[in-house]
């Protein structure tokens, strides 16, 4: 039997998982999903190659996050029977103001991050759900948690609150940030392989159907654009980014509207969805002769210019922009798009390098360097755990 | 007799005027305060040279906007006896998506703007409670809106619209901008000093007690940090500014608060108050020890700072960066602040000329200028009904 690690990351109505052998490499075993918990299930597995393989379980008892990763647990059986799941690494999207690292998922750490359910309730209540699970599921194993928000806990404090009475900060309304595990992957990516670039002013832009940007100074976040929860800062595929405060209590007021009924307007039907009233699928718009359709990535690129230039202020300038996530590491029209009339920055963008998806997609010549660097939280989560693993063992 | 056009910027609780002979000049003849209107009423007067005058007349009957205006015309009569007030010009909040200019204050116009008030709960009010006064009290005068929101009504889509479904723009909730009188002064301020600045890249921030900045091509503005209503981008006195509208659902859901309160917190106790936990005044934090004082006036220069690279990338550049406002006029610690560490935008500041108030205030050889204009809002409205009354005449 060799160690193993599993990575879950526990959505409303889905499970996706990674089984890693880390000492053969960074690339999972296997990796899956387990789509549609809750209505009728479906379950995707390929292997380490990402060949797609017949898990020969049936889907259909995962009813719940229980279910699911009792899926899971068979599915690791069948495949692996040489494996023994040493250690369980979970993602969770939100870990408060004190978690500026992986934590061990004990009983009081689960009981901690219940109290922030109400920060993230479209995520954490099935963040955790999936962790109870798996500790029922894998008893033995060591069980990690991973926060979105820990690589931005080390923000400075005009980064990390609100003009609000201080109070409201004290009790934990401040600028979180998310999407962190995937800039964890890209510091050190550049760490690896940009050294010098790493060492100076950075700009992430995370963009898939979630999407923020983060500025890191030294590889370290100093500022992202998203805060509180994860509505605000970039337009997403179905929520609305940056929004006025007045325009909520006008929709309370004037409009009638509860905060339920606002909640699934700002989460499941603004974005580029609400602005081309068609699709929240870049590709979609991409493809579609509709104006709507072109306006909504004009204003996705724009606001993506526009916080750009807001992060280079915190960062005292810009040395390298890297895009990252679906949109980020497909979409060449949204990355010209960014990156166009941005010569004040010391960006020109090399069109054929863009159009082939390369890793550096900047002119020769140009001040600031832009890349495209696929991300992988998933690897980040199993690293995490692996560590803490070796940690637990020395 | 000669013509002579009165000005008024109606409050919640306050009534400024001026009384302009255009003929002899921009500075009013006498420019005054009513303030504590509906408590116990108080008046200031001075004239041309700033210097008090005693008004002669008992404020005592100023209980609410129509005796604050009636007040207003005793005075006009007692020390302008030859003047004839052929036309009032008044502040209004809010013009709507269609105003893009001033506008005569007709039955119809008038009765459109009602329409706005949910807009500008706790400006628009005042402002049209003040214009029906003026109308019953200079009923032979030409009556003249002018709104804070015109001179941004050309912005491009991107920065007219929120990422919500296309029915919300339809229906006005839009980015409107305001402090617009204000920058309409600076601009006509370059253009007759620095014609090739004005021609170019300018970001002006009106800092004041509200505060917003604006993002000028050619004179025109193209972006302002502002929103849809008077809370959003930078914080501000009392007002929070830019907040993650997660924030909001947040307290109603979680806290239990009203809309009401929710008003209350965001308009009133908010912004440099709330941070402080002491005052809204710069002056009085600028004078203060307690580190709180100190962190509010970073946050203040911090989010100015940010909001000026994005305001940069939506420019492409900048040529120059104005301070106006009475916080932009008089603090030098602001100013310097918020020029700290921008050299990556061209900006230098030159500490003497800082220090010296001095109307350019970068160096010499700083690629971009920055410079300290004072504004005069009272100018413009005065100058739009005088040329309305030309147009008239002709």
């Amino acid at each position: 039997m060799s160690a193993h690690v599993l990575t879950l990351n526990a959505g409303s109505s889905s499970l996706k998982f990674g089984v890693f052998a880390l000492a053969e490499g960074p690339e999972p075993r296997a990796a899956g999903l387990i789509e549609r918990i809750g209505g009728s299930p479906a379950l995707h597995l390929r292997d380490a190659a990402g060949t797609a393989i017949a898990p020969g379980e049936d889907p259909a008892g995962a009813t719940d996050q229980a279910g699911a990763v009792g899926l899971v647990l068979r599915l690791v059986a069948r495949h692996f029977p040489d494996g023994e799941i040493a250690a369980v690494g979970h993602r969770v999207v939100h870990g408060g103001p004190d978690h500026a690292g992986p934590a061990r998922l004990s009983d009081d750490v689960l009981a901690g991050l219940e109290r922030f359910v109400p920060f993230a309730p479209l995520h954490q209540p099935h963040n955790l759900a999936g962790a109870r699970a798996a500790r029922a599921a894998f008893p033995e194993a060591l069980q990690v948690a991973c926060f979105d928000t820990s690589f931005h806990r080390n923000h400075p404090w005009v980064n990390d609150t609100f003009a609000l009475p201080r109070r409201f900060y004290d009790r934990g309304v401040r600028r979180y940030g998310f999407h962190g595990l995937s800039y964890d992957y890209i510091a050190g990516e550049l760490a690896r392989s940009a050294p010098l670039l790493h060492s100076g002013r950075v700009v992430v832009a995370h963009l898939g159907n979630g999407a923020s940007m983060c500025g890191l100074l030294g590889g370290r976040s100093v500022a992202s654009t998203m805060g509180f929860s994860a509505l605000d800062g970039l337009p997403m595929g179905t929520r609305c980014g940056q929004l006025d405060p007045g325009v909520v209590l006008y929709l309370m007021d004037q409009e009638g509207m509860t905060t339920a009924e606002l909640a699934d307007l700002l989460y499941l039907e603004s974005g580029l969805k609400g602005l081309s009233g068609m699709a929240n699928d870049m590709r979609a718009l991409e493809a579609s002769e509709a104006p709507a359709a072109r306006e909504a990535i004009d204003y996705f690129t724009f606001r993506i210019r526009r916080e750009l230039g807001g992060l280079a202020a915190a960062l005292g300038g810009l040395d390298a922009l890297v895009f990252c996530g679906g949109i980020g590491e497909n979409s060449r029209l949204v990355r010209a798009e960014v990156c166009r009339g941005m010569q004040w920055l010391g960006i020109e963008l090399d069109r054929a390098r863009n159009e082939a998806n390369a890793r550096i997609i900047s002119a020769d010549l140009s001040r600031t360097h832009v890349m495209v660097i696929p991300t992988d939280e998933e690897i980040v989560i199993a690293r995490a755990a692996a560590a803490m693993l070796g940690e637990g063992a020395a």
